[in-house]
């Protein structure tokens, strides 16, 4: 593919010192709109040959628009920081907020292409790889992101030249390694990656775009025509879109409201025939008569913390991390349960990390990011009380997400997962559930005792009238994201005591297995 | 001062559980209060002779509590991200939020008690470390939190013994380390250091408490105790004082409202004699009409644009950070100074951070969180667009700070720039000034250029009118915040060729002397 990129394109230094004062305006009007606008990032990858123009480039677009709302990286050898975390990681860390540009070089395409190219991986890794950039991508398109790619090329002979030119010159002579004389030399190994590459992740809403490196002005030019129009484009669609959704809104909110008003009586009626209405899910099958005495309760959570004590210690010296994830109905005894277990825990070596709603400063960013900034260090346990799966629980049911986006959330949420156990994290799902009857016994209780009251709130009221829609969340949730490295644990929550021993004796047993296959 | 906690303090079983399940209950309506209160952080720092339980009596909080509303930080080695910083970094960001309790183990007490046990510092320098934990202890104060320090001490007979029985328990045996042993030999080496310690840095702000450390029934429930009343006594202060001020305001604002309706006029009036009223200060002194012909300045520009390539690649490879505070007027140039900067670096190597209101995680922080975040790595170059002199300026001018807010902020500005410096960062800060009649000039050009005009807000005709104000206010700051190591260069900015030239002259030559140095 790139011999079309052969040609030698050049912009004579007439027409380009005409051009580009007009294209620096432009670029800095639609990086002002974009920041008005503030709905989407926009996200550009620099790729490519040694020599052809990738730093050039990058630098001169940070002289051409306002470096205020720019963030540009560029990735070396991760850091003991980033060694200890999932590869994304770092990258996930790095994302533009909405409103702002990102320029990315030697970015999350880097290893991959080297590593073919070096021969270090074979193809069908190499193609993993690739997977994982598409899926990486296309979450954040999904998301509203713009993402722009550009392959600078230069033939063999053009690079050989180029870097000698380097080289000749005593300004820029440090930039040119023995590193990029190595690669060179390497040159059809590297390109055939890279063909492979481009080939594989260019897609309808992350596309490639190959430039040819060998004039300054022709590649500059070039790439900032293809960003300004870009991001024009981008923005007209995202504001007609924004308009239809206002207007869907607006018929919405009708039509409920010409229905709320026979549906009130309705309410109470509902409460009282839930047994008979109520949808068949996965929790139907749950045996909810399921109990401990105390004397049991007490003998088993003490042998199970022991248990995990010793687990938890030998994990942290093998640095093998736990995630879990910990899901259920108000009042279902999540926040006990967790306290069960951490009881057993060394303070230093785990969190809690309890999700409530968004900061602003999440949510200014993809949904899955708020959870990317609390993966731990290599050897800890993280217990996320409720999570990521907020997205297609109270977001969904409460209409807080589009129906486009909670649905392709069950995708997003397995890509998510799979780097985590693919890193060797531990991860489990737990779903503690309890009847609609035991919840309306617990509220009670809540209320009448002075300081538990706090725990109950008019939002937990609300949720409760929404019980069989979350059954039905629930019921997605679990076919769509139960798979064998990260399955769902359905725990029968009715008996407080019975619940807590369920959840730790498994945490134990995954552990105990994790720790033996490594 | 340890010869008091000899006394072989006990409590006995029967009472421990009689005590213990009601102080449980009191830290978990406490920690519930503090978090609805929501305005200040707690930070207990625990230290003390290996054995006496620190770790034990930190799991036993964490059991008690809600590890929901608690974090619990112990710092081994520094990463390699964290040694690229400064030291305290890696402190500030593990800062708890307001409403949140933060335990700390081996904190930032750790290293300077142990470098000195060690005799790898002399008393001198070791007084140093001291005085930068007070400075660092009473930022955090003066902004609200409140910090508790537990001194965990056992006698030289009692360590002995302490590690010897936990050696004996397979359960425990793996957390006694060699190091530890080695500490013990050292036990009065020790013990001297961490006595110098706690006279040092036991402030009214900041005590330390020594708790002995022989029984754990004795030292759960002194921790437990201390701890829920002065959660609970801040609580009662915090509250006092925010009624008194919410008293105040109003007061003020009565003050205000009568003095309002007379003052329309004369504002008008102000503007026309502005001249002969205008307060002396240091920018009294500045020969606003300085200037560059076009080709000097194109020179010139280029000349040291060339010059800071170079510098700052040399920079980057000794790994010398550079940070650049850019201040000034609104329109006065602020960001074309910038971009002249910007287009000579390398875009891998400098972040632009503009500093505008603080989003809702930054607000929940002490006021200088949000720029020790934005510390890059080493070899970088990081220019603040504003910068933590709003604090004394907007804040101040505007009356968002309360005067001992503001007023205590030159020394902590004073000492966290120190911190930079002390770190091998070069720190300079710049005032760009212009006259009062210029920036009506540019005002009104902005008004004129159409893609000029989002530039210009309502907010900058309201700062206009406080001109006087915001003079007083930086002659306060180069009063207060020009050192020797990180001083101010006021730049006379009615002629911006002039102004961005001055601007990165200095720049290139305080990095040239700085490169030279090491």
């Amino acid at each position: 593919m790139f011999e079309t990129a052969e040609l030698g394109s050049r912009i004579p230094k007439s027409e380009y010192k005409v051009r580009e004062p007009l294209l620096r305006q432009e670029l800095l009007e639609v990086q002002q709109e974009l920041r008005e606008f503030g709905e989407f990032p926009v996200i550009i990858v620099f790729a490519g040959v040694d020599g052809a123009g990738k730093g050039h480039t990058v630098n001169l677009l940070n002289e051409w628009m306002d470096p205020r709302w720019l963030v540009t990286r560029a990735y070396d050898k991760p850091s003991d920081e980033e060694r200890e975390r999932p590869e994304y990681w770092r990258f996930w860390r790095d994302l533009p907020p909405k409103g702002r540009i990102g320029l990315f070089l030697s970015s999350w395409y880097s290893r991959p292409v080297l590593e073919r190219a070096y021969g270090e991986i074979d193809v069908a890794h190499f193609d993993d790889r690739l997977d994982r950039i598409v899926a990486f991508e296309n979450a954040l398109a999904e998301d509203g992101a713009l993402i722009l790619k550009f392959w600078m090329h230069l033939s063999r002979d053009a690079q050989k030249r180029r870097l000698k030119s380097l080289e000749k010159d005593p300004l820029t002579r440090a930039s040119v390694t023995e590193r990029d004389w190595k690669h060179w030399s390497m040159y059809d190994a590297f390109v055939q990656a890279a063909e492979l590459t481009i080939m594989r992740t260019s897609t309808g809403k992350a596309p490639w775009t190959v430039v040819e490196g060998v004039d300054h002005g022709y590649r500059s030019l070039t790439v900032g025509s293809i960003i300004r129009d870009a991001i024009r484009k981008h923005l007209e669609d995202r504001r007609l879109n924004k308009e239809i959704q206002s207007q869907q809104k607006l018929e919405m909110t009708k039509e409920a409201e010409s229905e709320t008003a026979p549906a009130a009586d309705a309410e109470a009626e509902k409460e009282s025939e839930t047994k008979t209405t109520a949808p068949v899910t996965v929790l139907s099958a749950l045996d909810m008569s399921k109990r401990l005495t105390k004397a049991d309760y007490q003998k088993q959570l003490r042998e199970y913390q022991a248990k995990l004590t010793l687990l938890h210690r030998k994990a942290h010296k093998k640095g093998v991390s736990t995630i879990l994830v910990i899901e259920g109905p108000d009042a279902g005894g999540k926040g006990g349960a967790v306290r069960r277990i951490t009881a057993a825990l060394d303070a230093r070596n785990f969190q809690v990390i309890p999700i409530a709603a968004p900061t602003d400063e999440e949510r200014a960013q993809h949904y899955l990011w708020r959870f990317w900034r609390h993966l731990s260090r290599a050897g800890r346990m993280t217990v996320f009380d409720r999570s990521w799966y907020g997205r297609v629980l109270v977001e969904r049911v409460e209409g807080f997400a589009l129906e486009d986006e909670w649905k392709r959330a069950y995708a997003e949420i397995n890509d998510f997962e799979e780097q985590l156990t693919d890193d060797g994290i531990v991860l489990l799902k737990y779903w503690i559930h309890i009847s609609k009857e035991e919840q309306l016994a617990r509220f009670k209780a809540r209320e009448e005792t002075p300081y538990k009251r706090w725990k109950l709130t008019e939002e937990d009221w609300r949720n409760r009238e929404r019980w069989d829609d979350y059954a039905l969340a629930v019921n997605d949730i679990v076919q769509h994201t139960s798979t064998r490295s990260a399955p769902w644990t359905l725990v029968e929550g009715n008996d407080k005591r019975y619940a807590r021993v369920k959840v730790i004796k498994t945490l134990c047993e995954r552990l105990a297995k994790a720790l033996k296959e490594i």
